[in-house]
């Protein structure tokens, strides 16, 4: 998929967070040769200790000051809540001419979160790869998590041009398709593909949940009868969820009111016996399926 | 997975209906021996022509009457509306000591259905095969689909129970490990495990769908962010599914109500930005997901 570069695109990739993604960059970096040197620093002493396990950083960092110092490539990979916070306590210690990004799944308030504590002298080029599997932790990542999946960068109007190619080419040999969108149009596109979904599958599941310990039971035994689609995404990290639908509130509420609506029109059908009005509307679903199996994101 | 038997368990099967689960049903009873013969017939000159052309049936009929003629085991594999229809006709053709059986995602309406048409000496055993995919039509069946997945029978109170014997003998030889229990309970269960998270599944492509032209298109690009998952179960039959709404509606109508109740619950704390209640909710859910991956239905 991939080739393997006989020079690094960056000297020194600082890694914030090695969760799912994190550790995928990691691994992805050192598969194509896209890092002279991977250092990691993440906030949890258990999850610091696990990455020197499993050795796939070249330095694991308990302190932020050291693990971006001298990077010229920052990615934070941690809850979108938490951007802000880390962008303020790495401030003083980037490395001028370095590029900062991020992976979340939340484009303007990361924005909004980050860019006061970006130095002048720094590239801050926001990014988002659409990939994921429910795993969490160091554990889960693997190299190939970005291999033929989208990656959306949203660079600011004024920022640096140069900056953004080479983020793009970083994502490129880590197996990415590469677009950009602003960051507005990002929020609104992914809280329709990505958010409500995942607030609907956790409720569903949570409805199931809270029926009585004998069904309960039996959800999960007759779970392939089309349940078990939703566990899957239902049982991904509820912290980073939690901070996706804090932080982009407007447009998963728009969404989120436009399904009511439809649901409830579905709903009716039902209760009346409006046996065209539902075959109409299941029909016309089939064919969405089919886009997707013909852009290879099946 | 299964064994193939040197003696059939039934002279001759009738499969009215040649989709998906009517033409698995033949490639499992081919596989393992678990008929001498298999008439099938369906209403539809299209399918009647393709399955001669697939050659997975003995005999390809036109008429019902002709299908069931002599048959020992008759399984209705239509949607769950016509049953009754299906019923009616076949009556007067049914050999004494036949069992009849279906493969209905709703027990309780086809009972109401097709009980009526059951002449005395036929014994009528519902069952629900808890198996699929998003195809249909006679080229999507295979022998596999059954193996290891659920199917539920619901005989009914005075029922025959050697009847109720054999035709658990030909799941379990097609694959399935087999359960009995009540109409009613299974109309519910199925209610939250499959019927509502097809509903679900629709009304949210349905809501993209509506969304303008280019988010449409964004949408299938950007689908492996979850929206994929509910794709799938949103291209299943139509008619089907339509007459799975209409004729399990209670207990359809109930689980909605449940999660609606749910979804406002999320939906206000998004409102509210309580993170607290957000995080509680997707934490619970996680587990669900280890329970079927537990019990080898992921």
């Amino acid at each position: 998929m991939t080739e393997i570069a006989t020079k690094p695109l960056f000297q020194r990739l600082a890694l914030v967070g090695a969760g799912l993604i994190g550790s995928s960059i990691a691994h992805a970096a050192r598969r194509g040769n896209l890092a002279g040197h991977i250092a990691i620093t993440t906030r949890s002493p258990d999850t610091l200790k696990r990455v020197r396990e499993l050795g796939f950083a070249d330095s694991v960092h308990d302190d932020i000051a050291s693990a971006v110092a001298g990077a010229d490539l920052v990615i934070l990979c941690v809850p979108v809540g938490a951007c802000g916070r880390v962008a303020e306590a790495m401030k003083p210690h980037l490395a001028p001419g370095a590029i900062v990004s991020d992976v979340g799944s939340v484009k303007q308030a990361v924005i909004r979160d980050m860019l006061p504590h970006i130095p002048a002298e720094v590239h801050f080029v926001p990014g988002h790869p659409i990939a994921g599997t429910e795993h969490s932790g160091p554990d889960s990542g693997f190299a190939e998590l970005f291999d033929g999946r989208w990656c959306i960068l949203t660079p600011l109007p004024d920022g640096d041009a140069n900056a953004a190619a080479r983020l793009r080419a970083f994502w490129e040999a880590a197996g990415s398709t590469v677009t950009e969108m602003e960051a507005e149009h990002h929020d609104k596109v992914l809280a329709i593909t990505s958010h409500l979904p995942h607030l609907i599958a956790y409720t569903i599941v949570g409805t199931a949940v809270d029926l009585e310990e004998s069904t309960k039971n039996e959800v999960i035994k007759f779970s392939a009868g089309g349940f078990r689609d939703f566990t899957r995404i239902a049982a991904s990290d509820p912290v980073m969820w939690r901070d996706v639908f804090l932080n982009n509130r407007e447009a998963v509420l728009e969404m989120l009111q436009r399904f009511s609506e439809d649901l409830s029109y579905l709903q009716r059908a039902i209760r009346w016996g409006e046996g065209d009005k539902l075959e109409e509307m299941f029909t016309r679903t089939r064919a969405i399926r089919r886009g997707i199996i013909a852009a290879k994101q099946a």
